[in-house]
Parts: structure tokens; C-alpha cells; sequence
């Protein structure tokens, strides 16, 4: 099948870019002594993240919830980090669930009266559950605060069937910073802070083997800090227009990761002069005006074409100085940010030089509890 | 089961509001003498689907896509009508598909081509295909615009295999007019002159019996309008913070249509002082800053609380003057825009005075094709 006999909107995978990506993190991983530990939520695809393991130098991969962290430990996945705390009754029997699978599930935790609930029910189901600190990287979303950390650690150190395995610290607010000299030594300071309570623990006799972060806008930067042991990159794979936009706005890549996922729109109405009516619309893509989709051809960027949101259902393609496009042509679409529009789809198709090779089910989708 | 027995994040229907949501809508249809012709992309749901029709007064419901209407037809609605041009050889073999189940399908047209190449379709499988025609409400998305409609419709009246039924109108740029009074009078303006079109083809001998438009927030004004046949509102069934804005922001209705949907989410983090995380992001629901999600306790505001998405993941929930939410406690949100939330969800939970009485798969979910 070729993508032209494709219906549209299609989720689109150039398995080239992407092989280029996964090799490109390994060998800079590798250079740098590091492990990776990919993030499936980006791409909720059991596929991908085997894809992942398999180009090499992975202590396992990440899961935002624990219902994906469940999915991809029956999908025979050897080893699963939960990056959110995991809280309340019904997802910690989910959490015990993935233990019960026999593979390797962790989870961060950074409250007292949650890890003892985990303990707890891992104690009931006759497991130990190894864990890692969350710190907060001044960002406030999830974590402990540095100056409150080591306590906390010692304190869940204690419980007596958790295991506490090390530290997580993800700046997600600087992943798109722009500057990159202030991207850079930002995730640096926060990740040397994390770094010192890391070694301050060891010194004080915990056994932690993880100190794990960083995302693809600060892996370069990270890379640099000893202590760090895996970086949970999710972007990098697919990556998307919101990551090009940091580096440079007319090309398509970031740090030489390149854009391998795009959105297959098919012109539907013609009847307005400079512009026509796509069938891709917010139900097919997320939509951010800082970083709005890109249209491509080949994974190049098609001057003069612009497109813009119309609805659920609908965009619109401007363009000037072109031939007006003819009723079911179709266009490609280089995605904003690419985790919330695969999540929006139930396959995407794998091609090869114009073929269609693959149909990879997004078997994560929806698995947001 | 009660609601809070419910894994997070979980939608949430309150059986007795979209109950007085549907009765409402007949009510004033049939006190208007019109039909409904409720759109199915709004909830995505088959089940909904049914409800609507056996709230009574429905000429048949509406789909955006022709993979909708298909699955909307293989689950038993008896008449379809997909109100966006089904253009290219794959989706017009779809649409014969949807012919084959032997219940009525309608679709609207805006291109001669196109006309051209449905009547071959419906030719080739022994059938004649009923459409409408598409007029544009100077929005520009789809349709043929009001001068040149009239000679369009001709055209296609003459095309063998095809029954052209009617017109349609649908405004969607006007539904969220905050100024009811122009919201009004700019959509009676276009209905009329779309009615003008529709009685002047009558007048010139062609058999039309269908002037479809209007939705949720132009029901109002358009039921005053002779001519309209049926109306095409989709969001009145479950409301939502964007319609209750328009009106209130206060308040939450829309001429006494309230929201019946919400979205329970629960709290997993709590280490910030006026803020605690939440497990509902972009991934759980749409957000507009135009009308963000309201933090709702038995279908009524709750003083105090605003929520922010805080990326794919989480949210955050502000309170100010309250008591700090324990791990675990549970919150609804009244959502900003109904379609494009319900289709990041699998199900629908239905309650009725706390209990959970069904759930209802969201079986059209992802079908943008």
C-alpha cells in the first residue's frame, strides 16, 4: 500500500527519521556512560517503546499512569518506571496488578502517607516495591522540595516493603525554553541540586542506584552531570514542530532529531479563493499557536502553505503565489506536540519510501487513570 | 457503584440533566413545529444517539464523517445525514457502504465534481443517493456561496443517480456570539436568505423537503424561521462551560440547558501551599482560555477553586479561603467544550442522584475519517 492509498486523517511514521532518532540518543547515551529510559506517554505505543529497548542502552521506559505502566508490563515490556505519584485505593491495586505481572515496575512517590499506603499494599500482595523520590524542580507540579527532600527519602527508606531506589527530577517547564544557553545551565542547576541530595544520601548509607530526568530540550545539557544514571526522553523519537521551533523555526529538526511523525488531510471544499478546507481538525490534532502545524512534503516544509485550525473537524490551508489544489488532494501536516495528537488516534502507519509497511496500534491511547 | 468508587480521571453523565436537556429540545421544536436532527459529534456515542431519538421529534441524527455515519448506521440509527462533503474514491466507497445497510443516508454537497462523482458511486451500486446542498454562511468552510447556489442546485438536481433533498446552513462561527441580540439577528439574516434560495428553487419546480441548519446556540432564533425543516444542535444534550459562558459565566446554563457532563478527577500531589495537582490534563479534556473548565460539586460551581491544566498529564486546582484537599479527594469539572473531550474518553459514566447506573461506550470515538 502506498500513503496515497491511505484515507485521511491518517497518524503518519517515516521509519527512517525515526530509526535516525532512536540511533542518534543511543549513541549520545553511550557516549556519555548513560542509560535511557524512553517515555511512552509521548507515544502510547507498546510497539515504539520496544523499538526503543531494542536500538539499546535502556534501564526500561516510563509510564505517566499506572494504567499505561499496566499496559505496557501485559504487553512484555521487562521493566516500567511510573512517573506520577500513584495515590488512592484503586490505583495502588492497579500498581499491584503490574507487580503481579512478575516484571520490574517502580513508581515515584513524594509524600510520607502515600508511600506508606504503597508499602502497605505491597506488603499485602507479599512484594517490595522499589520507588524513587520525586523532587520538585521549582516547577510545583509534582515533587518534593529540595530542602525537604532527604528527610522525606530517609523517612520512606524506612518503610519496611518499599524499596527506595534513588531520585527523579524532571523540569518539564524548560523543555521548550527557546534560549538555549538558559535551557541549558537552568536543568544543569536544578539537576547538580538534585545531584548533591543524591550523594548526601549515599554518604549517609542508602543504597541508590537511580538518578533519573531530564527530557529531549535539556538531554544535551544533563548528559554533562556525573551523578545522573538515565535520561526518561520522550520527544526525541517522533519529535514535532513545537521542538523545531526552539532551534529554528524555517528548519525542521532540534539538535539533529527530525520530525517523523505527521498527519496525513485531505482537501474537502475548494470554494474560497487563496485558500481550502482539510478534514483535519482539533478531534486529529493538537493545536497550539505557539508552535502551529507545519505543511510538508517529504519531511520538508512546503513554502507558502500555511495551515490553520476550523473547528473539531476541519482545517484550513492558506496558500499564495500556487496552483489552487485540486478536491481530495492530499497534504501532510508536521504536529504542534506530538503526545496529545497520537493520543488521538488508534494506529499509526509505518512507511518506507513511499510504502506503507507498517500499522502500529496505539494500544496506550485513552489510558489516562 | 458510586461515583466515588470511579477510577480518575472518569466522564461523568447525570442521567436527570441530560434527561431535562432532551425534553427541553423537543419541547421547543415541537412548539415550533420542527424537527431535530441532534449531531452525533458532539458525544460520539450511539447510545446518545438513541436517547435523542426517543426524546422524540427527530427527522434522524447528523455525523460529521462518513466513518461516523457508518458506525452510527451499523449500530441501528435509521437516517444519517453527514453534513461535511465526503470527497475521494475512499470515503465515497465508505459512504456506499453506509447505502449497502439499507437505512437512509443523506449528505450534503458543495462542488460540482464532486456531485458528479457520488451519483457515478451511487450508480455503480444500483442505489440514488439523497443530498443536500451546502451553503456557506460567509464563514468560509464549507459551502457554495448564496449567488451562486441556486444554479448550483440545478446542476446537481440533473445528476442521475442522485435526489437532491434540500439545503443545509449551519453557522458555527455564530454559536458562542456572547451578544445574544446579534447572535440572533445575524443568524436569521443568513437563514433567511438561505430560505429565500430554498423557496425560490420550490417555486422553480425542484422537490425539496429538507432546509437543515442551526445549532445549539442559534436554536433560538432560527426556530422563528418558516422555512427551517430540522434543526442539527449537538451540544444541548450535555452543555458545557463554553455555552455557559456565553449566557453567564455565573451561572451554569444556556437557556435552561445545563451541563450534564463532567469530568472526575482526583488529587495526587499536595506539597504546594493553594494548590494541589490533579490527574486530568490535555490528555482528559479539552481546554480553551476562552471558557476553562469550572471545579463543580453537585452540578453547581464551587466558590473558591479554579482549575489550570498543568500539561498532558495534570492539572492544578487553586483554592483560596478553603481547606486544603486531602490525597485522593475527588473533584468534577464542568468542561469547556463538549465534542473534543468526549472524544479522548472510551466511556461515559451514567449516574443518577450518586450512583453509577450505566456506562456507555463512546464507539465513535477517534472515527475522523
Amino acid at each position: 500500500m502506498r500513503i496515497c492509498d491511505l484515507d485521511t486523517p491518517s497518524l503518519l511514521l517515516d521509519k527512517d527519521i525515526f530509526d535516525h532518532n532512536l540511533r542518534l540518543m543511543s549513541q549520545r547515551a553511550r557516549a556519555a556512560g548513560k542509560l535511557l529510559r524512553p517515555h511512552a506517554k509521548t507515544h502510547k505505543c507498546s510497539r515504539i517503546a520496544k523499538e526503543q529497548l531494542a536500538a539499546g542502552h535502556c534501564a526500561g521506559v516510563c509510564a505517566a499512569k499506572v494504567s499505561e505502566a499496566l499496559a505496557l508490563l501485559c504487553a512484555g515490556l521487562p521493566s516500567v518506571l511510573i512517573t506520577s505519584p500513584v495515590v488512592g485505593k484503586l490505583k495502588i491495586d492497579h500498581l499491584c496488578a503490574c507487580l503481579a505481572t512478575g516484571a520490574e515496575c517502580l513508581v515515584v512517590v513524594d509524600n510520607y502517607d502515600n508511600a506508606a499506603a504503597l508499602s502497605a499494599a505491597a506488603g499485602a500482595c507479599g512484594r517490595t516495591l522499589p520507588v524513587l523520590l520525586d523532587i520538585d524542580p521549582e516547577m510545583g507540579r509534582t515533587g518534593v522540595a529540595f530542602a525537604e527532600a532527604p528527610a522525606l527519602a530517609h523517612r520512606i527508606a524506612g518503610l519496611e516493603h518499599l524499596h527506595l531506589r534513588g531520585l527523579q527530577c524532571y523540569a518539564g517547564h524548560l523543555q521548550h525554553l527557546p534560549d538555549c544557553t538558559r535551557r541549558q545551565a537552568e536543568s544543569q542547576r536544578l539537576m547538580r541540586q538534585t545531584a548533591q541530595i543524591y550523594r548526601g544520601l549515599q554518604n549517609e548509607g542508602l543504597q541508590l542506584d537511580i538518578f533519573t530526568g531530564t527530557g529531549t530540550g535539556t538531554a544535551a545539557a544533563d548528559l554533562k552531570i556525573a551523578e545522573i544514571t538515565d535520561l526518561q526522553v520522550g520527544s526525541y523519537c517522533v519529535l514535532d514542530a513545537e521542538y523545531a521551533a526552539v532551534e529554528d523555526p524555517q528548519n525542521l529538526s532540534f539538535e539533529d532529531f527530525r520530525p517523523a511523525l505527521t498527519l496525513l488531510t485531505s482537501v474537502i471544499s475548494t470554494n474560497i479563493a487563496g485558500q481550502v478546507t482539510v478534514d483535519a481538525g482539533l478531534k486529529a490534532l493538537y493545536y497550539t499557536p505557539a508552535a502551529p502545524p507545519r505543511v510538508v512534503r517529504a519531511a520538508q516544509p512546503l513554502p507558502g502553505w500555511r495551515y490553520d485550525w476550523f473547528g473539531d473537524e476541519h482545517g484550513t490551508l492558506f496558500f499564495s503565489g500556487q496552483k489552487a489544489p485540486a478536491l481530495g488532494e492530499y497534504f501532510e501536516l508536521c504536529l504542534p506536540h506530538c503526545d496529545p495528537t497520537i493520543n488521538l488516534h488508534d494506529s499509526i502507519q509505518v512507511h518506507q519510501q513511499g510504502q506503507v509497511i507498517e500499522q502500529w496500534p496505539v494500544d496506550l491511547r485513552g489510558l489516562g487513570q
